[in-house]
């Protein structure tokens, strides 16, 4: 029994979770019980992070007390600042620059406390981020602005401009909308690293990394450049026809555990409809609904036996493309919203901890002896 | 079944591994097959981690190459001098500053490669630790020499002179002895990480997260500390029954595998005997063995259904203390031994990978709906 292997945890489950609730076969996704399109298209970030963290949405008062935490932990310091600009200069990717600015929150903060410097942590990624982003650009940070909301401010601090409404409107259903999802393999990163009773900045730290790796921080950037180039040979059968025979796989669609179209993938594509319409500029968007249509009956003929619908990198492409997200942060944005799910997990994880530590089976060498350097 | 709670994954084995066996019940550690006693206490760290690596001992000209490889790695770049001097300057504990210096550890260094970077995250351990720590100490940094050992390397940036034979010797003894430990919370942490294909620099980064946390990172600053308050008073029994009549833990004994005395207290023992007698400075290692045996009758007396004996803590906090290493250090000085036990697993895990993700039981809310402000 002990040496029954599964190395990757499949089927094990190692948390009760009240955070969020997904049925794989409807297509459902519930946050804290109420459904992801409804919550997505009506609160405001900082609402969406309250319910996650307390199980109920806030009071007007709730709200703004909350959004004036989280905008008072935006700066960061001098010597951070720093470190991006190099990581910028040398071209290091987005994700290894939010790894080092996460990593380095609590500089110029007060002592931490371990469940206390959830704030830090969540308001701290749009900056790191951006300055980052102004850096790459060639461009001098723009400093938080604390009379914004997070959404809105992260834009700001791309541009050095106040976005529209409809921009800010658009990123801010999308990070309502990815905001938690289960025990992924960040989330679950989380949950390890703190349930040694380290502290929440460590957790963030290596969520970060975890999300990086490509098998799980997935490939908005790469479903980007694959609509962009069909938009332009107005093409999609002979790509996804020439993309299946070649037995590769179809970025932005199928999912691990959803057999149903991903409940996000409405949410995100009907933001981005009301987005592109407000701009004027549904070309390219109706051009990808064509595309979904032609791929999913395609995918349908080729892999008969399962249902592989639009997942939820499909319809982030499109959505953070319009409000302005440049591709190469897709990945960071996309940690941007994940960091309250990361939190939340880490609180619940805390709140009633067992040091997480599976076994190993060993199946090297046995007894050896210390070989002399002159007999190796 | 699925809804079993595994909540620690206790007993779910989750990776086959080559690296390390240990044996609770005999207390015995083998290192690729060697028993920790004969590989501590003959091989140099850079043999160890070679062994550790590849499988087997190196010869004479690999262990050269091995050297100089680490040895070229070294350096860190000035962004991050300065955020280590941030940190020391704001009294972040030493787990904090290494977490921030190996979260950068690929800027000034060439493009990374998953598999590659391993001297690199190895390398930089030592510097990071010594330079927050001449910081700390209101001195300048002293930087790497690359014609000394690891070891002894590490030693003189955090002097800025040459260490005897017997100091170097004897942290050298301590960097093999805890270099690898089956899947302990940290490593299991780096596997995780690598696991969605992330790379090396993150994988050290988020293990260094989970071993900072005081349920795993243990406490060799502590039992120091006791031992020194013991010798001080000379009344170890005193110290020992007070301790256990007031119910608390008696530091530095016990261990969650081992039944019999952790193999590793036995090699940190001798090691530490032979410096002490080296440096004519007996007397607080005798009270520490006398200590020993105080408190082990003690413990078969107060705890007879379990056999609780000395772990790797104990004489941890000895053999440090006596090279030298200041207290703060300690568990950034096992981080600095570990690192090679982690990227070992690291390549391990990638060399048959698969995804690492448990998954979560729902116990929250049932379907709710989206309430406006006005009526929370």
């Amino acid at each position: 029994m002990a040496n029954t292997l599964n190395s990757d945890l499949e089927g094990i489950t190692v948390a009760e979770t009240r955070l969020s609730q997904i049925n794989g076969e409807k297509g459902e996704l519930l946050i804290r019980g109420l459904p992801i399109d409804e919550l997505a298209s009506n609160a405001s970030y900082e609402e969406t992070v309250f319910l996650l963290l307390n199980g109920r949405l806030p009071t007007s008062e709730e709200t703004d007390e909350f959004r004036g935490k989280l905008a008072s932990h935006r700066q960061i310091c001098d010597e951070v600042q720093a470190v991006l600009q190099r990581a910028a200069r040398e071209g290091k990717p987005a994700m290894d620059a939010l790894r080092m600015g996460v990593a380095a929150a609590n500089l110029g903060v007060e002592e931490q406390d371990l469940r206390k410097d959830i704030h830090r942590v969540i308001a701290v990624f749009p900056t790191i981020v951006a300055t980052y982003w102004r850096y790459q650009q060639g461009k001098e940070p723009v400093a938080p602005r604390d009379d914004l909301g997070h959404a809105t401010n992260f834009l700001y601090m791309l541009t050095g401009e106040r976005p529209s409404e409809a921009r800010a409107a658009g990123l801010e259903t999308y990070l309502n909308t990815v905001v938690e999802h289960g025990l992924n393999a960040s989330t679950f990163t989380a949950r390890v690293v703190v349930s040694t009773e380290s502290d929440l900045i460590s957790a963030a730290t290596a969520a970060v990394g975890a999300l990086k790796g490509p098998l799980h921080g997935g490939a908005p950037g790469p479903v980007l450049e694959m609509l962009q180039e069909v938009y332009e040979t107005g093409d999609a059968e002979k790509y996804v026809r020439e993309t299946l025979d070649a037995g590769e796989r179809l970025m932005g669609f199928g999912h691990r555990v959803y057999r149903a179209r991903d409940p996000r993938a409405a949410v995100l594509e009907s933001a981005a409809e009301s987005f592109h319409t407000e701009k004027g500029d549904g070309e390219f968007f109706e051009a990808a609904q064509e595309f979904e249509d032609v791929a999913t009956d395609l995918l349908a003929e080729y892999v008969p036996d399962r249902r592989l619908e639009t997942n939820v990198e499909f319809y982030t492409a499109i959505l953070l493309d319009g409000v302005g997200i440049p591709k190469d942060l897709f990945t960071a944005t996309f940690a941007i919203s994940r960091v309250s799910g990361w939190m939340a997990h880490a609180l619940e994880q805390l709140d009633d901890n067992r040091l997480i530590r599976p076994s190993s089976h060993y199946v090297g060498e046995t007894k050896r002896s210390w070989t002399p350097v002159e007999d190796r």
